[in-house]
């Protein structure tokens, strides 16, 4: 048997993380395994073309701050314990598969559904998580 | 917690079985889970155009001995007491899904790659079994 020992669990910071959180909770401890919780923040810049010079750094110090309290939230809530988390700022699936190969994670989990959901999964060309994962994946309905 | 109880185990009959049903049997033990394991064989209909008229119904019918013959193997390799298994003709996720509802399966296990593999899982267009499915879906890498 080899239960998995290394998960890394891609969330929202919305509702739908509850569910995917339990689900990779439950499969984890069957291993006693490591949880890593990840939640990846694309830079505002990204989305904002700069047309017009604006400095976004407080905005942006702020969102993170707010996620970090929301990620404290969810690991309370579910009662973690040893859990680590990582807010990283970047494009989602390039830092989830450095992260996953960096930790040697053999499992991934992520919600089939929600801001990223599937679009996080097949990608938009060949770049989804699925079709780079050197792991399993695990897609929780949400 | 609510472990999975209801698992199919969507599996091609090459050694990439292997993996994918260990897997599944691993996160089925969790929760004391039904696992079903089916292989989807597409008729040879399907792949032939049947411009010249030609019984294949002979071969196919062989093409079915030799693959209920190999899923036994999988099972008594695995030492699976209890399992379902479901040999099917028909398109690969049209009968996933069906037989996923059907049996108000809570998780599908299914190889990332191999024959099947990622095609099955993202469709060539929306009809792969990540956008049909109402349950959750574990991408074993094979």
């Amino acid at each position: 048997m080899s239960f998995y020992q290394t998960i890394l669990v891609a969330i929202d910071l919305n509702e739908d993380a509850d569910r995917v959180i339990q689900k990779a909770h439950e499969i984890g401890l069957q291993g006693n395994a490591t949880l890593t919780l990840i939640h990846v923040t694309e830079p505002l810049s990204y989305a904002y073309g700069g047309d017009i010079p604006m400095d976004l750094s407080e905005v942006q110090k702020q969102l993170h701050e707010r996620a970090k309290l929301r990620m404290s939230e969810l690991v309370n809530q579910h009662k973690l314990r040893a859990v680590n988390q990582l807010l990283v700022s970047g494009h989602i699936q390039t830092e989830v598969h450095r992260v996953a190969n960096e930790l040697s994670t053999d499992l991934v989990v992520v919600g089939s559904h929600g801001r990223h959901g599937l679009a996080l999964l097949l990608g938009s060309t060949s770049n989804g998580i699925l079709h780079g994962a050197k792991c399993d994946v695990l897609a929780v309905r949400v």
